[in-house]
């Protein structure tokens, strides 16, 4: 098998993993209508997996996905890709860690986002996936790279996955398209859940070791090995 | 093929159209029992496609929904057409740009129209599908056409394909009955979101110029060409 | 056919509605595991039919419906019948025009029972289903006839086909068992709007000449004649 | 039969019920993703069986699911058991009537916990299932049987099931592990009731002396005998 063949098998895969993962968004009802989506870094290429723009989730096909170069420039695909291209493609080229892009807008985090404040640590959860509070990033406006240079930013002086994007909406990273949706759906969850304690009251904060001891365990012993 | 059969397949094709979309109705929540509906203006005559009333959204088929003229007078169908549609008719009479038509009770939407309050821009989703705030119509009984009136005279005055017609409920239109939906969805998750945003705060405006900028690339560039 | 086989076969009819029309009460989410119930009377009889105690909405079937007397003793059936049979059958006998009976815990319907708090009319759907303001009736315990007795006073004051039991929840009547669920559904979604529109400010009241023309529009011409 | 092959039988069973139950904590959305899981005791056994770790629930079947000793050591399966293995076999060590243990973070459950606040008992819901508030636990980390203690340390001084560990979420016990489930669905829809009516005021206290009839009434005479 060529390289090329190598290459050609990979973005076939991914095709299919990325397109799948968007019943992950709609099941935990993350985004509306056409409004989130999916991306995936071809692994040792300079090329992502991305939804097409404006399509329903209904109707995507690993076909109509769309391969970009690490600039949003087409490589293959008879579609355009989502407007979040240039931003996604962007965090790719500066956070070569990152395997996966996921953006939505779901309704507790943006809730947040839309008052530019950070989701605060009081949830074992919280200190398990993002290690502390969910940060906010800049407003930025869309299409060009303003977006991928503020997650950027943001996500380098943080231990979270997640951004809330200043009115907008959450953008979030991982070593593989799955731990983005991962980190999408406990954005929402933790964001939901901190928004509900706060209506009542003032949740009691947990001490930073604790945050540190569960971030550390979660990432080291969660899970299968 | 005569010019009658263009019209009857039309009207074929849009009993079909707006029977499918009520679908979405129910799968984003906007309804319950039998409170919403669809219309759709078949093109280049003086005709209307429309629910029939108080007829479950399980029980609907192509076959029940009702062809009006643009006074709400049954031309075709065995069932009395949705309470809305002297309204709806009011709609496509004035507008002649507009081909669909939907009305929904959605809870967040109904919430801010219950207290005659429209929804502010504070997202980026806002901006993009409503150019501005979400504008809030009169108090206006239902039955003749000063529900239609409200919302044309609220329509004229706005970017937004969405108003909120006070202590009732939320009326879109579109360019397609498709459009109209559409935008029925993004303004309960529009209303949603930014209601939970003032629940714990205020949310950070938008400048007017990056709203303009942010409605101008979605009506111009979103999307598939 | 005999006088006794007219009764089996609308009893056997009753079985069928009465179990299917549990069916709305998950769909809306009114219910959970066990919590919530529908009855008919069957017509022309002092009987009912009701849902068994404590059994899951996926183990419903015809078959264990059960019927009882107007007194709530067992006629027929394998299973205990609900723990509300005795309210339900209260309401029967006390109300001739009841042919339907619906008891739910839904959330925000709840919420108002929870604080004795009747919901107000700030809807045109809470004018064109209730007829005015949701009433709350009395703390009542359970398992004699003491809720029956508050539902009847509760609604015999009022238009409204739905009564919020004090710290407890929701009854509902109606000519039909359908009507009775179809009130269930349209009392917790006014509720909830009700409530999230306090959430943020005061709901512009409507005036009472709209809420009798409203209320009178809706019975005598909404739906399908 | 061998007293070996009827541990064998007894296993084999609760594989299928214990995999079985994660349908109800996903019908009624008291988890996401992994974060929550169902076990149950071998009866007459050190035994207990519990969902493997960080596994999808689209994924769970009754051969990946996990026999533990009441130390939480793995006995039998392939898999990694639940990180709250030893949490939960805590419990059965300690309280021998226990023969299933619920683990969730369900959100209104899950804000109470935050704020270190029990639910208050202010609907008959409450009384029926928890036989007054829902109680809550200490701050424990995860991975040793701090949490287990705190546990069981809660609910011996409570009638309640449920116990609400502090900014983590929800542990509930029963008889079976159905009964836990139930408790743990009842839990959330209580607490999301309560949090619900405080919002807009103050619920109206139930006078101890209901509390208890409600709660002897539910124990002895609701469902089926």
């Amino acid at each position: 098998m060529t390289v090329v063949d190598d290459v050609r098998h990979a973005i076939l895969a991914l095709r299919q993993e990325v397109c799948d993962l968007h019943e992950q968004l709609t099941r935990y009802q993350l985004v509306v209508w056409t409004a989130g989506n999916v991306s995936a870094r071809v692994p040792g290429r300079d090329l992502l997996v991305i939804k097409p723009s404006g399509v329903s989730y209904d109707d995507l096909a690993p076909d109509n996905m769309v391969v970009c170069d690490l600039h949003g420039r087409v490589v293959e695909g008879e579609h355009a890709p989502s407007s979040d291209t240039e931003a996604q493609a962007h965090v790719y080229r500066e956070m070569p860690e990152v395997g996966g892009v996921v953006h939505t807008h779901s309704t507790y985090a943006t809730a947040w986002a839309a008052r530019g404040e950070p989701v605060p640590c009081v949830l074992t959860m919280g200190a398990d996936e993002f290690g502390g509070e969910i940060p906010v990033g800049p407003f930025a406006v869309i299409g060009d790279d303003s977006i991928g240079r503020g997650i950027v930013e943001t996500l380098r002086g943080s231990r979270s996955p997640a951004v809330l994007m200043r009115n907008h909406g959450v953008f979030t990273v991982g070593a593989t398209a799955r731990a983005a949706v991962k980190a999408a759906v406990m954005c929402e969850d933790v964001a939901r859940t901190v928004h509900v304690s706060r209506q009542l009251g003032v949740p009691v904060p947990i001490e930073q070791h604790h945050v540190d001891a569960l971030f550390d365990r979660y990432q080291n012993v969660y899970g299968q090995r």
